[in-house]
């Protein structure tokens, strides 16, 4: 696909998200369960977020796409969030993965693990996330820096284990960092942007996950994914010359992204290349 | 009663809560817990949030009122919530129901059908929960369109099932909308105001919601619910001569409801008329 | 020590956690996680949140310093806050306890009372709380008066109480109030600053112990619990000559503390006696 086939996509799914307003469910984490909310609202969708597993059951199949965010596991997501996956499966709904703390704890391992076969639609981590589920799913053999919920390995250096996953979910991955990737396996999308200041906000990671899971609800893993990465890009670099602290920057980053025209973002810096 | 009688009553209930500080406790939905508080807070209340049995009846007990939203449940809930509400009516303590999400899940269902005989002082909702209430608790026929969280019903359409709520509780039942609809099922009062911006910002309902237990642990039913609706509508109308976008408006929105005199609350236009 | 001495370690202690970015994980409180962990990075640090018990064990582990507060408990904390307070003192690593909540309900009397010997590095509280916790643990007669999370006890008043409970844990415990106490047991540093709307925003108290526990990653409990106070206070002061509402004055206090140099925030007006 050239780079302006994939401009007129992008614009297209950032304009009818915000033309349709699609219901984009999610089970997330509680630290940043506000911004995933407020982000999903400023790109155009509908937010809801549930706990238990018939709600979440029920949501998937009212949303256009859903979104499962790792963070915070309570007990019963030992039930939820397979209930979640396995309807989405079921029902061909358009879902996306943060793995946010792969790595930490029995349950999310047995989760994240269970989740090789439900093919995840679009996968959003940072370079040790993605490094770290590829491994977990026999992918690869690295095994990636986890610290926390931070990033110790480069983006680059994620860049084999997204065109792994993938190739092996038929869907997008996108990995978060000074250069953002998003591949189908096929391709491979490169953009920057952005601003330092979104690593000294909580939940830039996480509500980037939920925006996708608007746009997937609209356009194809790729274009989704894409688009998302594009309006964050956009957003960050114009709250960075209106902010310079975290707190104003986080309030001139929401303002923008719902500000930002679909023909803008869609012609933010990004270039494609084979995979 | 009178508009000029009812101005009164708002402006004493908004002052009283500035001067009395009142604690109004909560069980809450996760996603929108900070701006519940925060705008509690900025009321002239005091926050305080629980998730277990024995906690939510002390704080019943501590609170002038007591909040109840049913988003985001959790399995303990299926022992917290009845626990609450029963220990609010034994003691004759003022509650605030949001069946946020009703239609959504075998528990939610359970815990507000159980809730028809523990009488909730205010009811607030958008106009499909209402609707749905209302035939939940076999008050009327019609069964409302809810998604998500989301209203697809109008204001006015859920007028008739408000009235029979308030009658059925002998309390205040509140329909948010573009139109506000208060009503204690003999009067109705109708007020305009806020800003489209309101929906592009998750928690405006479940805050006014919480807000609704500050007023009710100083004032009637009907008075504390009119008396928030007004507060937001003013709050919400100045807000958006500040900010055009949804971070910057929340912002604004709750600097002026902080700001507001109760004297300028209470003369938000509003109209009385019999149910 | 004198206090020259004292304001050259907050300024390396201050320094050090923007330097270092050392992670400080928590088991903490719904309604304020989001402004925790914004506190924190603004403090320089880095945050993570979980719930399961050998999450909070492998936090422990991967932190500098880990934080406990005890607001909104859910049941499976009945497990995750001992396993969490044991791994970190068999491992040696310091935390801080923030009691929020102290007298509300069973679990959270039943926790409190088993920390006794687990001897947090840091304990923060209002003064209600404080004293509400050294009688729980046996080390004084005063029982204080806490109302859902509010202090209706003095700073003053709790001086006492916290001196015992620093000389029982060998570590710090922290007063906040218009005055706000330090106290190691043997010396006593006092601070006045911040300001009256802190009290008008949910979360100040919440947030300070998280970054005491960045703080307590790169310094002794009594210099942590010192500097952060000191930065706390210092963006207060700094914050309300920039906002005069809730809303705009919490942003503007996070860009305050993101923005004040090691150098000011030790020179913060404090002064330190004998206990």
């Amino acid at each position: 696909m050239s780079a302006d086939a994939m401009i007129a996509r992008v614009a297209a799914a950032v304009e009818e998200a915000r033309e349709s307003n699609p219901l984009a469910g999610s089970v997330t984490n509680g630290v940043t369960m506000d911004f995933v909310a407020n982000a999903q609202l400023a790109a155009g969708g509908s937010a809801a977020m549930v706990y238990l597993p018939d709600e979440a059951e029920f949501l998937v199949e009212a949303s256009g796409a859903f979104y499962v965010n790792m963070g915070t596991l309570m007990p019963i997501y030992e039930q939820t969030i397979p209930a979640a996956t396995a309807k989405a499966q079921e029902l061909g709904r358009p879902w996306v993965l943060d793995p946010v703390g792969i790595g930490i704890g029995a349950l999310r391992g047995q989760l994240l693990e269970g989740m090789a076969g439900r093919k995840p639609t679009i996968i959003r981590g940072n370079a040790s996330e993605i490094i770290a589920l590829a491994a977990l799913w026999g992918l690869s053999e690295e095994q990636g820096n986890v610290r926390g919920v931070d990033a110790t390995d480069t983006v680059s250096a994620a860049r084999t284990a997204a065109v792994e996953l993938a190739r092996w979910t038929g869907g997008a991955v996108a990995v978060s960092g000074p250069e953002d990737i998003v591949t189908d396996g096929h391709l491979v999308a490169l953009s920057r942007g952005g601003a330092p200041l979104m690593e000294k906000v909580t939940g830039f990671g996480c509500s980037l996950g939920g925006v996708m899971a608007v746009h997937a609800a609209v356009a194809d893993a790729l274009t989704a994914a894409l688009a998302s990465v594009l309006l964050y890009n956009l957003a960050g670099a114009r709250a960075a010359t209106q902010a310079q602290a975290p707190a104003s920057f986080k309030a001139a980053f929401l303002d923008a992204m719902f500000d930002a025209e679909p023909a803008e973002v869609a012609a933010h810096h990004f270039t494609i290349e084979r995979a």
